[in-house]
């Protein structure tokens, strides 16, 4: 079985960080992540630095990304004035964002969904035109901290306008970490009736330590694309109570075991996340990583 | 769907803490765990205090446990020494236990596996007559820290054993916390071809943040117990990288995803670990708990 790993923490994961990393730490932390094996790497987010200051840096990070051919690096595009900054000469890749609930959208960003999606109609044509790959993040699709549950139409209704646009996938995001394998299966197993699993992404936060526990339901169900963040790095400023992504070494434990291969030297990941440790003066919360160097 | 948890965190949590609680704290923890929903708790061990001393106010604290007639206590018995010590007009339930492998058993006990079996042989009998009710632990069914896999045979011959015993339940622990999904699947599955789920219980421990992953497919496939320890408490003094069991809240916000009823009030149980984890002068693993009080 194939699968990929979507590695989001230099983006979704360092975003939260209180310590802010030089732009040669984050180079750095790139360049050890592709060296552990990590094919999709999530680099930054073109997003105005008055909101993610960490990420202040990402014209000057995504000018020094080590190319390989087999390394597809992608940045996030909050909106119109995002997409200025794409230089389809170095990235083939860019993801845009919204919520599959009203409120979340307005704390997020700040505008209603159907501003978000008219904002996308702006700059995704000239993306796809550009040659570029345009993936789409769905937010709270398991819940909301404002709304609680949202509706599966409004789930399917939001998936079917950025499909619309043209995405070639779109990850769904627990964003606050209150998933649990059963409302995965109800929820994508709804989504699945109409979209195909090669078109469908999972992006699980551990909030409440389920997050092994939905990906492995997902890939029960036929999810071949997983996002992690090093070591369980990250969160959402916006999202009350949210914690840090799946790990992607409890990940790629969890596919392994599953008899996949992931590609992913899983001592190396530790080693990588040991040292993003020492950079950001904090202990991470992968479990694996705890036991690897128990 | 009729769902027993098992509280192991007074005895297998507790038996790792360098903190010695006194007699009159873990009464106080046992009453709030109850007060909390739990129907069913491992109270202690009745093991020499040489190897456990956190355990060694066992005969005093099984005669203070608040009596309720739907709350079941049980105490492990490691062996005919340790079953002098039963009064079987205040318990109704004891626990023995042996390893899959050979090995652990030799370093958990001192002795082969069969040297339990036959010491076992000697009380169990006894314990029977008094009306006891006796469940088994069998440790290291999903890896061994000193001989890593254990075969197939090893573990359905050694369940044989403790069923031929007269058991009525086996739990099935993953000492060192090593299962996936996976090997849950297979190892499980295969027992139960020969043995009815009714009889078999899970024991996970979350070393590698699997924990709700292996229950959630236990589940599925029809197991109805679950061992878990208050906050994450748990680990094996004689397995090397061990770390806490499955976290008690992680369990129920797992089942209460599902649409079971645990009878467990989750915020309770949070506010009963938060108390623990002033008496042990440290945080305790469980997610839900720290995402309780985010």
């Amino acid at each position: 079985m194939n699968v990929r790993i979507v590695e989001v923490g230099p983006r979704d994961g360092l975003q939260n960080e209180k310590v802010l990393l030089s732009t040669h730490a984050k180079t750095t932390l790139i360049q050890k992540l592709v060296d552990s094996g990590l094919k999709e790497i999530e680099a930054t987010s073109f997003v105005h630095p008055k909101w993610v200051p960490q990420l202040a840096d990402a014209n000057e990070l995504v000018t020094g990304l080590p190319a390989y051919p087999d390394v597809n690096y992608r940045v996030l595009v909050p909106n119109a004035k995002g997409m200025e900054r794409v230089n389809p000469s170095i990235l083939k890749e860019i993801a845009i964002f919204c919520s599959a609930s009203e409120t979340h959208n307005q704390k997020n960003v700040n505008r209603m969904r159907e501003e978000s999606i008219a904002d996308f109609a702006k700059f995704v044509p000239v993306a796809l035109e550009q040659g570029l790959r345009v993936r789409a993040y769905l937010s709270t699709v398991f819940g909301c901290p404002y709304e609680g549950e949202i509706s599966l139409d409004q789930v399917h209704n939001m998936s079917e306008r950025l499909f619309g646009l043209g995405v070639y996938e779109i990850s769904l995001g627990d964003t606050i970490g209150v998933a649990t394998p059963a409302s995965v299966k109800r929820i994508l197993g709804s989504l699945l009736s109409q979209f195909p699993a090669e078109k469908l992404a999972v992006h699980f936060h551990d909030t409440k330590g389920m997050g092994a526990a939905n990906a492995y339901q997902a890939l029960e169900m036929g999810i071949q694309t997983f996002d992690s963040s090093i070591g369980g790095l990250g969160g959402c400023p916006y999202a009350p109570g949210a914690s840090g992504n799946l790990a992607t070494e409890d990940l790629v434990y969890l596919l392994q075991g599953s008899g996949i291969d992931t590609g992913v030297d899983l001592d190396q990941l530790c080693r990588t996340s040991q040292w993003l440790e020492g950079q950001l003066e904090k202990t991470l919360p992968s479990k694996v990583l705890r036991a690897h160097f128990a």
